[in-house]
């Protein structure tokens, strides 16, 4: 691309100002040369955004650059790992700075946050797509996995939830957005210090990108045990509240993705460690349900009595309504 | 997109079986958790290729999954680095299953030779798009670098150079495209045992993916060196030879990109043990130049006289003609 060395330059600057111990060699040579401190596992994560499809084309290039990282410090917070650094592919369909610096802006306003120093990456000339790899550090053996949920586990969920998918829906009828809901959309939050305070609690989690009933579907499976949700728990903003009926909100709440809140399991007895690490990492937790012998997901209503589950699913921005599809069609990382 | 899970069906199946001891969970969670052996450096890199910029866009599918691939474990290649995992992100227009299990023949192809896991990735809806990033292992300390150049090194090369510039030129014009160029330029073969081979031997190594001539300035200028190439000694394949005029053939082996062949520095004392570890490596190399203490880069024609350098450059395919740009143009990775 033409001026791409000018957007790299750019780039090696803002990265060499957040410069950590354990990378040997950063951006400038063929690949980074890292350490990973002993008696710890590397934990790494990828996603891809593709305007148009996980957001509108109008938005701003800060909130880009922020959510790109955001959806994969979420999946290491979900490992209950410790940010360290990332690799950053970014495709242009032209050689804009102004774009560029607002994009960094949002970009490392959350790497600084974390600590995260960007190691690598490439920049190419194509349709915008950003795609940006995360690496992070757990103690041997102690990632928060997808496979560890044992029946009697109390379901957690942080913050609220239906948020994001609130605020796209205000975004697609183009009616004035709240503030709080567009904030949620545009600049999720990693639960990264939740899922380091629950290193040693915590039996399983994972983060709600796709919908929460998909999301602890995916648990459920890779645990081999069933779960029950109380509809009435699910954490609700106040925006979420105003905004829509109890119906809608339900909809956003069960199958609206983009939250990136954490959902994780952890033993009944130890609900009072889990509030306790939850004060410490500075957020909210509900439990919303338990795990149970019996496979399969169920939800209870305000009487407790079982109701049927409404047809969800949720596919980011994607030109599509949001949760009118069938869950298994939705967008779904592999890793 | 519609059929994602099926994708990733596909894909998690070709991963599972390339299992390693050193992935203790891979595709299937929030991230992968892996063990880096004790007393080594983490070595990582990431490339991405956009149809219809760094390929044709009628390329056959397993000739862009063996290149994508092959263009990451030739930055490994480059540092003397073990490949050992990469992560896939794949951005489809649609959900094709026969252009994808083309694609992965040729990804697995090149990955179960060099025993590569695939770790993760992520499939998104968009137009044709791949990132690979790789990870591998060096022993603490034995990384090569760029900026490991000294004064009196020699300057070689493996393999032969132009070779994929040549058979872009070809199928540019349309014309019959000699088979051999056209495999150089569909399927590079990243020099990973050659590039282990010289661990303790090379000062230092890039790969060539933008031309000799800017890569070799990346060399100099990150050793803080100059150096001096002999444009007689440039490694030329028979199939170049026959189908280019002298020019043009220099032009391409200056400033063609693509041929993923490793150019590396070594003290000339070593020139036996640089060759003894290129036949363990099952690669020719070639003695092209030398390091100097005057900085920039000469060329020296076939008498010994200085020669101009042509007006070189190299944009991958891009719908532009290869070598009409200023290398600082030119397409290159930031790590």
């Amino acid at each position: 691309m033409s001026g791409e060395f000018d957007l790299i330059a750019r780039i090696r600057a803002r990265a060499a100002a957040a410069a950590r111990n354990d990378v040997r060699l950063g951006i400038g040579d063929d690949a980074a040369i890292l350490c990973v401190p002993v008696g710890h596992d590397l934990i790494v994560s990828t996603d891809t955004l593709n305007a148009g499809v996980h957001f509108p084309h109008d938005t701003a290039a800060f909130d880009i650059g922020w959510k790109t990282l955001a959806v994969n410090l979420s999946d290491l917070a979900a490992m209950a790992a410790q940010p360290a650094w990332c690799t950053l592919n970014l495709t242009l369909p032209d050689a804009d700075a102004v774009w560029l610096d607002g994009f960094l802006d949002g970009f490392f306003a959350l790497a600084t946050r974390h600590g995260v120093a960007l190691i690598g990456g490439d920049t190419t000339r194509g349709p915008l797509a950003i795609t940006v790899t995360v690496h992070g550090f757990v103690p041997h053996g102690e990632a928060l996995r997808r496979d560890g949920a044992r029946v009697g586990d109390a379901v957690w969920v942080s913050g609220t939830l239906g948020d994001a998918a609130a605020g796209l829906r205000q975004w697609r009828e183009g009616s004035a957005m709240d503030a709080t809901l567009r904030v949620r959309l545009d600049r999720p939050t990693p639960r990264v210090e939740l899922g380091l305070a629950l290193r040693g609690i915590a039996h399983a989690g994972i983060d709600v990108s796709d919908g929460l009933l998909a999301d602890l579907k995916h648990v459920l499976e890779a645990s081999a045990v069933g779960g029950e949700l109380d509809l009435a728990s699910l954490p609700t903003s106040p925006s979420l509240l105003e905004g829509f009926d109890e119906s809608t909100r339900q909809r956003f709440q069960l199958g609206g993705g983009d939250d990136y809140e954490l959902c994780f399991t952890a033993p009944l007895s130890r609900a009072d460690d889990v509030r306790a690490a939850a004060a410490r990492a500075g957020v909210a937790v509900t439990c919303i349900g338990r795990i149970v012998d019996e496979c399969g997901l169920r939800l209870r209503g305000r009487d407790g009595s079982l109701v049927a589950a409404p047809a969800l699913g949720y596919r980011h921005f994607s030109g599509a309504d949001e949760g009118e599809h069938d869950p298994g069609e939705g967008e779904k990382d592999a890793s």
